[in-house]
């Protein structure tokens, strides 16, 4: 089984005061939620943001575009895929093959926002949470034997070329359950910096293009290769 | 060339009142037009909407989410491709390169409900209008002599089948500029349709998949098949 993980997201609530005041925030949340701690997203409160690292984060945007082109995929409904979202608070979310995430971005921020604060989210049968846990934990609880598991980084900066190639490397690693890491953030990380933490894997870089592309884009070539350059 | 239209688009302004007066399109609207036509997005409005037939559209969604899929594509980049977006009240905007459409949707939205109210959009050195016109006069002007025009509806329901095949029929009436329809509306109208209307072209229908798909789905699998199966 394939896992993909969306690394770094700037997924995540706000209690800083300028934010939860910002009068595009306040109109934009729900109204019965307006005590409670705000889903930042940079794009809504740009302004109000005086700290600069604050500003490296606020992107639910990339969450919901990567989510939807990558549940909407005809690789990934033919099959079975692990996703993860993984966020720069060291939380995890791994998503319900049965959810469907609303293609509203208002109603994405809605739910998000409640879903941040209460940790889990329930739709009849569908149950996810959000875990506390760090990239590494979750790699290293990923493989159930003692054999390494194959991690792809996707970055710009990786090491290794090609889209092609890139497929081919993951169908030989395919029954040793191969990782691919996405980064979900807009900028300020770096996803090389994972090749020196996480030791017990068989861990690449790749480059599947030269100009910066959206996670959500380089999550639909990926599944694109996978589909049709296997 | 090669030609994009994004056909039927739920993209439009409503003038109606229990829509207007819905409190969350309140809410999310900017407060000095709340005079002004809304932009209809049924995700916010559902509730609102009483006549059957305006639940065919406000999915001004489906272009955002389009707009962001082709543009950020490796396919785009690297050519020129003229995208189009045809309402369903028979407007055209032809998007210009230069332009980057906002990552946000909240941005979108506010931006989209002054366009389409303004009929213009200025950004420094980019200018891009609202016009009305029919998809049989846009196609009709699209062709500068009297050769026949290739189009390419692609559609769940067409007759041909396969993205490695409508690949191949593409890159042979590359040099005639094929235009390739995709449906931006999400249910209630049949692109197919458009094989009666348009007569003065090369027309086929394609399926390049058995599920439904996105509209931006459709267009990334296009743009990749463009670049990687050719």
């Amino acid at each position: 089984m394939l896992t993909i993980i969306l690394y770094n997201c700037g997924f995540q609530l706000t209690e800083n005061q300028d934010v939860l005041n910002n009068p595009a925030l306040l109109r934009v949340r729900l109204p019965s939620r307006r005590n409670l701690p705000a889903l930042l997203d940079l794009s809504v409160v740009h302004g109000s943001l005086k700290d600069p690292l604050m500003r490296h984060s606020g992107r639910p945007d990339i969450v919901h575009r990567s989510l939807l082109t990558a549940m909407d995929s005809p690789f990934w409904k033919e099959n079975t895929v692990r996703f993860l979202v993984h966020t720069i608070n060291d939380e995890i979310w791994e998503i319900n093959k049965e959810w469907k995430p609303p293609v509203s971005y208002f109603r994405f921020f809605w739910l998000m926002e409640r879903f941040l604060y209460e940790r889990r989210l329930d739709f009849g049968n569908v149950s996810m949470k959000l875990d506390d846990m760090s990239i590494i934990e979750l790699i290293n609880g990923l493989s159930d034997n003692d054999e390494k598991i194959s991690v792809f980084l996707l970055s710009k900066a990786g090491t290794n070329t090609g889209l092609r190639q890139l497929v081919a490397e993951i169908g030989k690693s395919w029954d040793s359950n191969p990782v691919i890491i996405v980064g979900g953030y807009q900028r300020g990380h770096n996803i090389l910096e994972l090749e020196k933490q996480l030791l017990n894997c068989e861990i690449a870089s790749w480059n599947v293009s030269n100009e910066s592309l959206m996670a959500s884009t380089v999550i639909s070539m990926l599944f694109f290769g996978l589909k049709f350059l296997k």
